[in-house]
């Protein structure tokens, strides 16, 4: 099997992060996305959207969207535990991971698409929906830094995946200028820690 | 336990859809969201977004986002399997709902916030957003009719989550006047079948 990965976006490298926790060696093949690599007849039939991460299995078959792709390496590789475990806990990790990817991951990726200078030319830009967005995503990084005051990771007093979407949202936070703030010492705490894992080098 | 719940809204629905088809009875407690009675400390104490579903464990806690609702359920009562079985097709079944939620069900719900007569008031609306996310809901419905050309359900041959989603989706699209059109006779087959399920009307 192999993983269609660009090292500087921010899904690929949350599979690759989680990859690490697991130790886990797939070939990873790049594609350079911001020269629209991925925009051939070749890779829409591997996936309609060209987006990445892509893991094409070994009979050819491809899988998308970067938690399904975590979602079958966490089932055929279960140790250690990324989803969490027992129901209560699984559904805790889910929850957390939507609510960083839909609340804050979502909210900086318009912020890239509709006011960056390097999304410029990329498709119809609304900058004043970008602000409303950019607002979003620096309220809602503040209410996380409340919520990490009483518990260790994202989820609980384990590491998981909603860890990964996180420590990915922030480095990529970082590309349009919204970042940790002095005050933020929960987040700062957690930032230190889950950046400081061999994965985050991944 | 109990979820609070509000039967005009996508998101609640997708839980008592799944609720349904796994045979499982759980109090519901109607909070009026178009009245904003989930706009209260109490509420936001429940879950910090003010959204629904929220579903409360015996002990007090609460879970909310649909799938992690859904996942605890998966958990503990594991049949009818609505997650999928098996790591290829697990993968499978969270690719396609997140497809649909991505790709539709969001851009759908952007159309209603920024365009539609019953969410004015409601927030900060940028109508030109809003019909660039019409025209990708639209788009998108018609790929979905394609895909469907080959197999029964939405992530394969076994009726899951993601078919729960984009019926919920379907059925929302409608109040903004996006609909199944005349052409796309593969969606209409899925639609016939996914609705007359007895769960459809949960």
């Amino acid at each position: 099997m192999k993983m269609y990965d660009f090292t500087l976006a921010p899904s690929p490298r949350r599979v690759r992060i989680f990859l690490a926790e697991k130790g886990i060696d797939v070939e990873l093949v790049q594609v350079d996305i911001m020269r629209n690599a991925n925009r051939t007849p070749e890779f829409y039939k591997k996936n309609p959207s060209g987006s990445l991460p892509i893991l094409e299995l070994d009979d050819g078959s491809c899988l998308s969207e970067s938690v399904a792709i975590c979602r079958y390496f966490e089932e055929i590789h279960p140790e250690p535990p990324l989803f969490g475990v027992g129901a209560r806990e699984k559904a805790l990790v889910e929850m957390w991971n939507r609510r960083i990817e839909l609340a804050i991951f979502a909210p900086v990726g318009h912020v890239w698409s509709h006011l960056s200078k390097v999304a410029e030319g990329r498709g119809r830009r609304i900058p004043e929906f970008g602000e409303i967005q950019q607002r979003e995503a620096i309220d809602r990084i503040a209410w996380l830094d409340a919520e990490l005051k009483n518990r260790e990771f994202i989820a609980g007093d384990r590491y998981s995946i909603a860890d990964i979407t996180m420590l990915c949202m922030i480095d990529f936070a970082r590309t349009v200028d919204i970042r940790i703030q002095p005050e933020q010492t929960n987040l700062a705490r957690w930032y230190t820690n889950a950046s400081s894992r061999p994965s985050a080098k991944a």
